[in-house]
């Protein structure tokens, strides 16, 4: 039973039982991935979410429906600014957030993934943000956690980053209306991108009219379009009439795996810049989900431009992060009844 | 009066004066250790705990017993999960909690010890949780804190653990009622434990009927039948009709210093292993402070078997942390009155 | 658009429009530097820190008036103390505090410090507490930040330091009244010292008798007698008959730098002893901004001593703090209406 994360996730890589992230009647119970979900679960994200938008100049009156509820940040993989808006929701939501780093404690004194679970869950915890470099990482320990327990997915490898994808179909939502008139193009490395699929399941889910990722073919995964997409290479090809544009982050890795001949080589042939945002419409949005490497997959100009909503995206993740957190802390505490 | 820690406390290794620990009227001021505090005082720390346990399924309410209340964990010595239980404990109890970890803070600028305590209590914080690698670390404190200061003693050295004992106390209390008719054994490397120490004190303040340490004569303290035990080097023979085990960790540095052969040898002689349990009475409880080396101490089997209440443990761990918490609180502000 | 911030600080390192501190109705927006404000606005932040002094026995209420309330501690500088003394004040005023240590966090993905600030405000943060190495980079913030942020200077290079200056001046006024008829001498490296800078500011602003500044020529800025101090370079005849005594803390740098032979020699000439402190008033009081290096600035004796307020001046750094911050947000409020 000691368990070797690595090993085991890699046992069950198939698709997820549906149920596991529902309870029985079909309230949210974990958040660990888009895929499986209905359209109008997604919707109920989103409108939940739309309560907690606020204006920053607004006074933000704290909400008390996570007090006396126990948050762990559980993050096994660092990300600063990731950890930061989970937390900045726990806190607004009026619970008590502790941030573990994985890599820095337990762990290092010999003990298991699934022996830390059982110790916090022990200490009547009652959700884990779980970050991990291991795609599955956040079902895993979902799947083993105890009943009183939430999980939420804050990216697991390259699979999934549920809450980015949730709080970009805000912003498109707030800005576009209804999904099903508009051209959505993903653009950059998908093939690593657990955003970019999480977006995918989320727009083909709300039945946007066409998904579209652009990119090199060393960095797009064999076969996508079996995930409802349309494949283009040429950037300005695939900017054409499009309604929301969404950049993806260039890991520097990919350079050094050779799979890139250079950033510079890559922002002539895919960063986003005027002359490429001129094909798609006029009133097209642009997104990135941060930090954006400037000078490589987008110009400055563009990404501080009228167009560009990429803050607006920022300011929506903590009002994603908090709707989720109240609707499967509701979820548990309809199950006790 | 510039601080050396190490020779100070070295020049005060006997015996602590019982009244550091307890104000004027009785009332638990620190919590330094086990020893000269009455089965009474062991007795209402455990009922007081007993009101904080709560289900993990269960609403957790937050008290409101330490709000204003500024609690300081004062961590010399690492330890993620110790640090979490005080960090737990403290802010469902209201109380704001920093955590400061001196190895990385104002000693690494030339400080002494006592002007950092001078300084902390000059920003009217109220409480210390102390855990450092030299015994008696936590009693220095308490003996030169100002009097507004109650400190928690999170373990020092190879000398106490008061609160680990005292989860230890309520776990057993809640298995198997009553001390005086039980058979306790506690097995692994006695000489480096201060666990050990603290549950050998804690036991025969409780009046238990026996307690036996186990364990190789390397890690077996000289004249420890003075602290009113039975020594075994047979695991099977000490466990013999006990109505408690308590493994200890063994700490992978005793290998390196040549004290003990090898892990996979220790795990044959002194693991506990379900041949092993048969030789304890049919209901024991199995009990371990954690993290666990599974396959050192203990097996998987026994760990995670029907007998093992090495979880329950954990969750007592949180209710013990807060009864102190607001014992040592309630006694400061009776003080003031 | 991309900022480097070293060479843009360095761009406009002329003085502050003192507008940027302050609301059209001339309250207290950002608290950068203690140049350009009036003695007015320097004794309001007193009268208000009065107001949070508390006993350190005396029972501490939460003060609301930050509720809901997002404070992010942005130190680009490690300052465990410093970053104490203002997460507590926050938490007293029932804000919610988050240290972001930007070394090891966002700006390690390349993201520029103009990205970090953009994205901090659209998480709804309220206010940044900045430590910097680099002179500039609170006011850098503030000039750039949204309407809705207020930024505290919690030390920038050798430039500023005002809210250790104010607790500085609270201190003095706690213990010697009114400030006209007050001799101070600031003893030490002036040379690199912010709160030199910020002391002298203060002290004259509020219109003290005479300010000195004592201190080897290695460690005496070029023409600081501009600042309408009094230099001395003999400790002897510096302390002659003043009324406060603030020491200076030695940064061990200076010595390898070779601007001070060594700290032997340093504590010869201007440590400050019991022959030296005769030489001021027999009520003189001793300050120190600490950690204090004993032995090298100071000799235990005086800093423990009965003329020592030193302590004083750590209890009074939580409530000038508390004040800062509470002004800061009230003004943000009334604009809002």
């Amino acid at each position: 039973m000691d368990s070797n994360l690595s090993s085991m996730i890699d046992l069950s890589p198939g698709p997820l039982p549906s149920s596991l992230q529902l309870t029985r009647e079909g309230k949210l119970r974990h958040f660990l991935t888009i895929e499986g979900l209905s359209p109008l679960m997604l919707e109920e994200i989103l409108d939940r979410a739309e309560q907690f938008v606020t204006l920053p100049n607004k006074n933000q009156s704290k909400a008390p429906l996570l007090r006396g509820k126990t948050v762990i940040n559980l993050f096994f993989e660092n990300s600063t600014r990731t950890r930061m808006t989970f937390e900045l929701a726990a806190k607004r939501l009026s619970a008590d957030l502790i941030n573990l780093d994985i890599n820095t404690s337990a762990t290092s004194k010999g003990e298991s993934l699934l022996d830390t679970i059982r110790n916090l869950e022990a200490m009547n915890v009652d959700m884990f943000i779980v970050r991990h470099q291991h795609s599955g990482a956040a079902h895993f320990i979902a799947r083993y956690a105890a009943p009183h327990i939430s999980v939420l997915n804050a990216g697991d490898g390259h699979h999934s980053h549920p809450t980015q994808a949730m709080l970009d179909m805000l912003t498109i939502r707030q800005h576009k209306g209804a999904f099903p008139p508009l051209k959505v193009a993903i653009v950059g490395d998908i093939l690593h991108s657990r955003v970019a699929r999480s977006q995918i399941h989320a727009l083909t889910t709300l039945c946007a009219g066409e998904v579209r990722v652009i990119g090199p073919r060393t960095l797009m995964p064999v076969g996508v379009e079996a995930m409802g997409v349309n494949v283009f290479h040429d950037l300005y090809e695939g900017l054409e009439g499009v309604d929301v544009i969404i950049m993806l982050r260039l890991q520097k890795e990919r350079m050094q795996n050779a799979l890139l001949p250079s950033a510079h080589e890559y922002y002539k042939r895919y960063g986003l810049r005027k002359e490429a945002l001129a094909c798609a419409k006029p009133d097209a949005i642009v997104m990135h989900p941060g930090p954006s490497n400037r000078g490589v997959e987008i110009d400055s100009v563009v990404a501080d431009g009228s167009q560009s909503v990429i803050l607006q995206q920022v300011s929506n993740g903590i009002a994603v992060r908090m709707a989720v957190m109240s609707m499967v802390m509701s979820a548990q505490s309809g199950k006790l009844k």
